[in-house]
């Protein structure tokens, strides 16, 4: 097939990117580098099936270029950054709402019917069941990332009854793993890198989170796409488990070999919208056979293997 | 209190507006008359009290300045054609979710603390449980409106977390009465004035839906504000039963003192997006002690006798 991967450059979108391109495909990478790295489709450059856009999602002629002679888009662009939403609430209505609108307008116009577009755990807001089914109570947000992403799942939902096309929504929990770039671990190892005897610590510690390694989020994708054949999927991305914040930290200052002091900022929540507990139901995805290969923390020692040996991700904030 | 209305001039809020000026608060009035009708303003004029600012919402400073010195927001402008969603979804995404976006903002920027948002049946998509209440199951969208109601809503959550804001959000079914201009009463009494042998009804007839009476949704929205006090505080509004439209025709063609003959498009929906059976749970708000004065019959009668009383009403699609 031919993809369209927005965010290619991005942490996800890049190990997409060179898992597509290594099962045959051709994909078409599109990037406006505000938060991706160069770096990460070093790979995918050496492939004759690759071909890089780099452009802007709120560019739709450049947009609709890119995508034409696609099958299928992976919509993986995205602002990410949960926490800070409330110092910039623009930027999660244009890159994430008014994003994914312009894709699937850009899909509209090149006749392309397949999308699959990763949205969030962050969507439940705070749930009162765990762990946290598909189809949950409705919820209320509190989040503005949370927020944006119910917006553009709701689009492609809508456009996919409108205008029939074929989607695959994805609400992950937190995804780790080679080139992650943002997000607790890149902060704990961060802050130790420059002083190895302190931890601040967001919240109380003890919030419960769940995370996924990124090969086993890329596995459940493309089973996903392969195996659910409806004209909107949705699946919960996660593990069988979780950890508290405080568990995880021990995990990387073991790996890391340092016993810092820790500060806690203090409350339930690291920030306005944090949700203090994320655990999700994911038997529908288990259904069609996958299972993630590694536990939470594994996948939280193979990222900090991955930051000690790349210090330079850990660079840009 | 001082009470900045958007969409003033269209058929809730020049009825919201006039209930507001008769209870003695001050109104600014901010339309931008793109469906908007300045008749529906008539009454509002003759108050010292009421203040119109002709402004589009996608004008971010027009808007701050007709905002400055509110207590309270009252956000009923919208898109409110679900049927031609598909014909233009940018207008849904724009005049609902962008345009929700730029009053949120407006109020941060003016210090606002209290947002009222008339949300829609629709975010529910197509329910399995009827009737359908707040904590339904979370939904799959099937109309652009649907979505950009959706969006907006949890825009609207979000910046009450964020920014400490408070709001109501009402999923409405269909309003009925004086002023209405856009629905299949309208429809109904517009093809029967040119040419009342015959009505074409799109989809079966046999679809299910519910209608509340403006001056009932207006009190409704009122108790709330005055007795729900939580961060965001979500409730249906309809009444307790529904009416096919079949049943509907047979009530509008009897007062108009017709007898066309039925045409139907056929099908289960009347289009794309059309839900086949909406009913909603509304015990939240009567828990409030809300009662809806007129039933779904009398609420389809006063409209039809308006609409033979302003045929000018039906001038304009």
């Amino acid at each position: 097939m031919k993809a369209l991967v927005t965010g290619a450059a991005g942490f996800i979108g890049s190990t997409l990117t060179d898992r597509l391109l290594s099962e045959g495909h051709a994909v078409t990478g599109y990037d406006n580098f505000s938060t991706g790295r160069p770096e990460f489709l070093a790979d995918a450059r050496q492939s004759t099936r690759f071909q890089l856009c780099q452009g802007d999602l709120l560019d739709p002629p450049q947009l609709a270029a890119a995508m034409s002679g696609a099958d299928i888009v992976f919509h993986l662009a995205a602002n990410a950054d949960v926490r800070r939403g409330p110092e910039h609430p623009r930027k999660d209505l244009e890159q994430n709402t008014i994003a994914t609108a312009n894709v699937l307008e850009a899909m509209r116009q090149c006749g392309v019917h397949r999308i699959v577009f990763p949205s969030t755990g962050s969507v439940y807001g705070e749930p009162g069941i765990f762990p946290t089914p598909e189809d949950a109570p409705f919820p209320v947000q509190t989040s503005l990332y949370g927020a944006s992403k119910l917006a553009a799942e709701g689009l492609v939902a809508a456009y996919c009854e409108a205008f029939n096309l074929q989607g695959w929504i994805f609400r992950f929990v937190s995804i780790l793993g080679e080139r992650y770039t943002h997000g607790h671990v890149v902060d704990f190892c961060r802050q130790l890198a420059q002083h190895s005897g302190t931890l601040r610590v967001l919240g109380n510690g003890r919030q419960r989170k769940s995370y996924l390694y990124v090969q086993d989020c890329i596995d459940a994708i493309l089973a996903a796409i392969e195996r659910a054949p409806g004209k909107v999927n949705v699946f919960n991305l996660g593990t069988d488990e979780y950890c508290t914040v405080d568990e995880s930290i021990g995990w990387i200052t073991a790996r890391l070999g340092v016993s810092p002091a820790r500060e806690y900022a203090g409350g339930e929540r690291g920030w306005v919208g944090d949700s203090p507990f994320i655990f999700l139901d994911c038997s529908r995805i288990r259904s069609l056979g996958w299972r993630p290969a590694l536990r939470i923390r594994d996948a939280v020692e193979r990222t900090v293997a991955y930051l000690q040996e790349n210090p330079w991700v850990m660079d840009r904030e």
